[in-house]
Formats: C-alpha cells, sequence, structure tokens
C-alpha cells in the first residue's frame, strides 16, 4: 500500500477524491448529502470545477443533472460515463461519489479519443429527500413526470420545487447525444471477490405497506387476553418475511416503521411497517407476498433491468477477468437502459459488503482498478 | 336509561360533563389535553368556574396543581377528593375528569360538612408532554425536585420553565392541610364486573430501554447471512416478553420504538425499543427481565404501592359490596400514599376495558353510582 500511496495514480486518486470527503460529512463520520441543499450546491461545484480542470464543458440539463462534455456531441453522440452525489442518511463515502471520480480521471488518463465522451452527475439518485429514487434520471427520460416530481414534499414540508428554485423538464435533446452510458459503483454486498465485476441486471424490486391495525389501549390496566397488540402482529410478519425470504433465495427487509401512538405505556392502536423485497424474479415476489399475507399497499414497484447484452460482451472483451453478477439495487443505469440507451455498469468491489453507512469502504488498489477499467472501457468505445 | 337521563343526578351529571367534552377534543373523538396548555387553561378555568359556582374558593398550591376548598382547611384538615384534567395523546373523555367531576357533584349533593372538603385538580397526571407521570403532585410532596422539572423538555424543546411562565415549588403548607385523599377514576381495564370497585395496591412498575444494535446496510444488495439486522432482534424480543408475561401473570409492552435511520432501503443500525412491565411483585418484574437478558437501561421504576388499609376499611363500610382490586396503573393517589397521606381509590367500572383511547367509556349509570359512592364517603369521613 506505502508504494501504491506513492504511484501517480494513487496520487491523482487522492488529489480527486480527499476534498470530497469534507463535504456532508456528520459526527458519526457518514455523509448526508441530501439532494437540492448547500451540501449538494458544494458537490455539484466542486464537479464543476474539476471537470472544467481537465477541459469538459459544464452543463446542466433541463431535469437537472449535471454534464461534462469533451467533444461535440451535437455531431456525434458520445460515450458517457459517471454516477451521483447525493447520499441517504448517514450514507458512506462510496456510493455515487466512487463512479464520479473514476469517470474524471479515466477521461483526463486516455486523453483525445475519436467519439465525444462526457461524464454526468445525475441528480437525487437516492430519493432520500423526497422519496422518489433516480429523480434526475427519471425526469430526463420522462419516466417521471415533472408535475408529479414537482410536488414531492421534504420531512419538512418543502416541495421539490421550492427546493429547487426552477421547473424541470424532460430533456430529449440531451437523450439523443448519449450513444451509450457506463456506470461504475461501489459494489453494495460481499457478491465480487476481484476488484472490478459487470452487472447483467437489476433484480425486480417493490416496497410494500403493512398497515397492522390493533386497539390503542392503557399499557398498565389491560389484560394480555384483552389485547389487540399491533407490535406482536408486526414481530411475527417480520420473522416469517426472513424465514420466507431465507428459504426463496431473495432478500426482503422491514427497514421503516411508524408506531401510532409511540408512548412509552400505551399498547399502540397502529404499526405502518415497509417492506422492501427483491429477488432474482418477479415469481418469487409474489410468492413473498402471498405467505405474508394482509393487503399490503404498494408504494413502488420496478421491474427486472436486463442491461444491454451487445454492449457488456465488448466490455468482456476489452477487461481482463470480470466476472459478470445481479444486483438488487436500482441506479440510474437502470433507468437509462429500461428507455432503451445501451447501458452497462461495473461494480467496484466491497471488502465489508457494507453500504448505506459510515463503513462503506473500497480500497485504494480497487478503485485504482475501476479507473482502469473505465480507461480500457472509452478506449474500446470512443477509442 | 331514558328513565335516568330524566332523573334529578343525571340532569346535574350531564349539566357538569358536558361542557369539559367540547375541550382538547381532536378529529378521532380522542382528547389531547397536555398540561400547560390552552387546553390545560380552558380545563382549570372550566374547573374554577365550576367550583366556585358551588361555594368553593379556587386557590392554586405553589407546585401547579389546583384546589377548590369548602370549610377552612388551616383550621383543621380536611377531605380531599379529586383527580386530574390532563390527557395522554388521542386519550380517551374519562380517564381524570371523571374523578374530578364526581367529586365536584358529591360536595354540591351532600351540602356543609363537619370537617373541610376540598376538590384538587393534579396538574401534568399523564406525563404526556414532559415525559414524567404525576408531576403536580409529586413536585408537591417534593419527590419530584423543582430545578430537575423545570429542565425537562417538550418534543418541540420547550422546557417545562418556559410553559408554566413560573417556578414550582414543594408546597408543605397544603400538604398539611390534607386529612386523607380518596382518588375516584374509570378503571382501565376489564377487572371490574360491579359499578364501583376500590383499590388494595399499585402494582410496581417500570420501564426499561433496549437499545439493540446492528449494522445499517443496504436493503437491496446486503445478502442476508451478511446482516445484523435489529429489527430481526426486537421481533424476537417482543414475542418472547409477551410469551413469558402470560406465563406469569404479568404485564409486558413494547409501545415505543425508535428506528435508526427508518428508510424503507436500509437494513437499520439500531432499534430502541421501550419496555413497560408490571407485575404483582417486584420478584415477578426482576424474572421478566431476568428472561429478555440484554442490559436494558431502566428509565423509572416505581415501588408496590399499598392504600391505607383502615382508609380502605371505613370505605368498605359506609359502601355496599365494593370489591377490592389491584391496578397496574400509577396515579396521584399513589404519590400521596407514598408520602404518608392516607388515601384510597375508587374505580367506576369499564364495560370494555379500554383507556387511554377515545373508546374509553363509562355507562352513565355507573358515573351516577360513582357519585354516590363519594357522597357516602364525604358523609363517613367529614360528616
Amino acid at each position: 500500500m506505502a508504494e501504491q500511496l506513492s504511484s501517480p495514480p494513487a496520487r491523482r486518486w487522492q488529489a480527486a477524491w480527499e476534498p470530497l470527503l469534507e463535504i456532508g460529512r456528520t459526527g458519526s463520520g457518514g455523509y448526508r448529502r441530501f439532494a437540492w441543499t448547500e451540501e449538494d450546491r458544494l458537490l455539484r461545484e466542486w464537479f464543476a470545477g474539476e471537470a472544467a480542470a481537465r477541459g469538459g464543458e459544464v452543463v446542466p440539463d433541463r431535469a437537472g443533472n449535471l454534464w461534462a462534455w469533451w467533444g461535440d456531441p451535437d455531431a456525434e453522440p458520445g460515450v458517457v460515463l459517471g454516477s451521483h452525489l447525493d447520499s441517504v442518511p448517514e450514507g458512506g463515502a462510496y456510493d455515487g461519489p466512487l463512479g464520479v471520480v473514476s469517470a474524471l480521471l479515466a477521461v483526463e488518463s486516455v486523453g483525445p479519443l475519436r467519439k465525444p465522451v462526457a461524464v454526468v452527475c445525475f441528480a437525487d439518485e437516492e430519493g432520500a429527500r423526497f422519496g422518489t429514487a433516480c429523480a434526475g434520471s427519471r425526469l430526463l427520460t420522462g419516466a417521471l413526470a415533472p408535475d408529479k416530481a414537482l410536488g414531492l414534499k421534504d420531512a419538512d414540508g418543502v416541495t421539490m420545487a421550492e427546493a429547487r428554485g426552477d421547473v424541470p423538464a424532460a430533456d430529449p435533446e440531451v437523450l439523443r447525444r448519449i450513444d451509450c452510458f457506463v456506470e461504475l459503483h461501489v459494489e453494495q454486498g460481499r457478491a465480487l471477490e476481484v476488484p472490478v465485476g459487470l452487472a447483467t441486471e437489476i433484480w425486480p424490486h417493490g416496497r410494500w405497506r403493512f398497515d397492522l391495525r390493533g386497539q390503542a389501549n392503557h399499557a398498565g390496566t389491560t389484560r394480555l387476553e384483552d389485547r389487540d397488540d399491533p407490535v406482536l402482529a408486526f414481530a411475527s410478519l417480520a420473522l416469517r418475511a426472513r424465514a420466507t425470504a431465507e428459504d426463496l433465495g431473495m432478500l426482503a427487509t422491514f427497514g421503516k416503521l411508524q408506531v401510532s401512538p409511540n408512548a412509552v405505556n400505551a399498547v399502540p392502536g397502529e404499526v405502518r411497517a415497509w417492506l422492501d423485497a427483491r429477488a432474482p424474479s418477479e415469481q418469487l415476489l409474489q410468492r413473498l407476498l402471498d405467505d405474508l399475507g394482509g393487503s399490503p399497499q404498494q408504494e413502488s414497484w420496478t421491474s427486472a433491468v436486463r442491461f444491454d447484452r451487445a454492449l457488456a460482451d465488448r466490455l468482456s472483451g476489452c477487461l481482463s477477468d470480470v466476472p459478470r453478477l445481479p444486483t438488487g439495487a436500482g441506479h440510474d443505469a437502470g433507468v437509462l437502459q429500461e428507455h432503451g440507451i445501451p447501458t452497462a455498469m461495473l461494480f467496484v468491489r466491497n471488502p465489508t459488503g457494507i453500504s448505506h453507512a459510515p463503513e462503506e469502504h473500497a480500497e485504494l488498489d480497487d478503485c485504482l482498478a475501476g479507473v482502469a477499467a473505465l480507461e480500457a472501457v472509452l478506449r474500446e468505445l470512443a477509442g
């Protein structure tokens, strides 16, 4: 590692990476970088500066995403790299920024190419503030209607329109500039045992809200046999979801709960519990829901996305030994692929498998391997 | 019921009871009457008007409680009836106000007596706003230190000192005026099958906070076998607490939860869960805690309170067929008994057993039986 630190690629990496680590860091060492906040503004400013310093022309699109172009994409569609800069609450440093920094360094390394090249920062990928993931890419492609987006509210009741201060729109002009899109991202589990891998597909996934109603009552006087306690109903539901998910080889998570009235001395009257479930097939998701019963409200649904096979084959050809793997997480890459743009994703190994938390990490050597992979990809696709 | 409605006691009841039903009622038909709010001010104003109309002299004490006296308690200690007017969030109409209205009507009915008589409204009994139950009676007796009370904060960060606008103190002068205290209260379970019962004791009870720590992670990518999900730990804990409480013949409730970060797509990093447990003996409480394991933080503890045996015997003598029963709920009566003041509690039947919820109810006939019981008690103790 000491030798790596003194290598030119390592020094270039750290010069680009380290200024980012100061933006939006919380007391816990995690990051809070919500869309359209002061932190977000600083991140965009950082991006514009880094891209301009490497000779890129920085332009926002009408959806709110930020592009840096090398070459003229209106003459010929270009090869686009990039990711996002926003985070979940108490998120890690790598989810998003790894792809942006790696792309900037790869563009710098390979120098001028035959085709135009861009690095994009998609806006509001995590949806942590307004509850809608991939808002920037979905606005761009029209998958999210602007008037629906504008009314979304954050936890303080601020609308997206107020937070942005402008009116977003789909931007077909910008879409026409994209020949293909390659997003590099930190892997978010422990599925990757080598530095870099290639995504095959995004599992179908959805969110369902269970409203478990009971009878609010006094915790100090209501006999156990007279109770209808929704906390106990939730406890059984959560354990069953886990057991069934294990049986079926899929993921099921209750990550969010609302208890009413949520008072120490009251048997709650209601528990609302949100299930996040992802599986290799829609049939397996349906089997989990059938098994859990009740009448949950489906709050979101994303069908399986299979990345462009021909593009993946070209990437496999120019990269040595990249295993292919599916992922359960949604990405802007999935939104662009769904829109019909040939898209690929590269993953960089995550030694602990932790993501969306301060402990999220990638080793420097693996980050440099990711940059080298993007350099090869640029030469293959745009050289 | 039609005949009862036209009886003089029923008409007197309704004239006193119905104006109260307008104060602090929420959209759900429940009540939100937190201490030191505008609703609380209206309730105190209502009490002062009703007491003065019946010839009582209304005086606050230095702890914040409101008294109405008939006769001179500085010449001879008097018999005190009463309860409280504040509520839990989305509470019922009866918990507290039933005892105050019944006391006012009983004092009116029996007319002048040999000894002084009072009706008291204790402040902030539920502790719903500042988290400390029986704050008014505990300040009065010195069980709650004024400087500790003043720094308590509500959910908006307002301190009790700011909410009150004055500095409370213990008030030994006022305590010396109390010969004995009898609190009438709606029963809060289904333990009473006749209109009126007599409390023997308050079960020992406590609150414990379990901090269940896991590893925050991405819900869409973290393999089940790599997870440390505190929601599952909580689910097992809640089911075990219920099963053990059933076995031991006690009460155990998880009524309050905090999930971090509480995001749909994140495996939580921590669940905080508050256990409320009450039992016929401290040994049983300890057995539950031993069985649950972990290292919960004890946030409150109240030893068993046994009400004055001699006073209970006098009440039994003047009331016909009042069963004796324990309760799991804390009351101002318990605080006064703990301070050494001879204290008794009467319960009025609760047909559904629901309390601390909008459905809390007592039948009119049972309310009138409660007033008649207090009339007999006043004649016995002060006549």
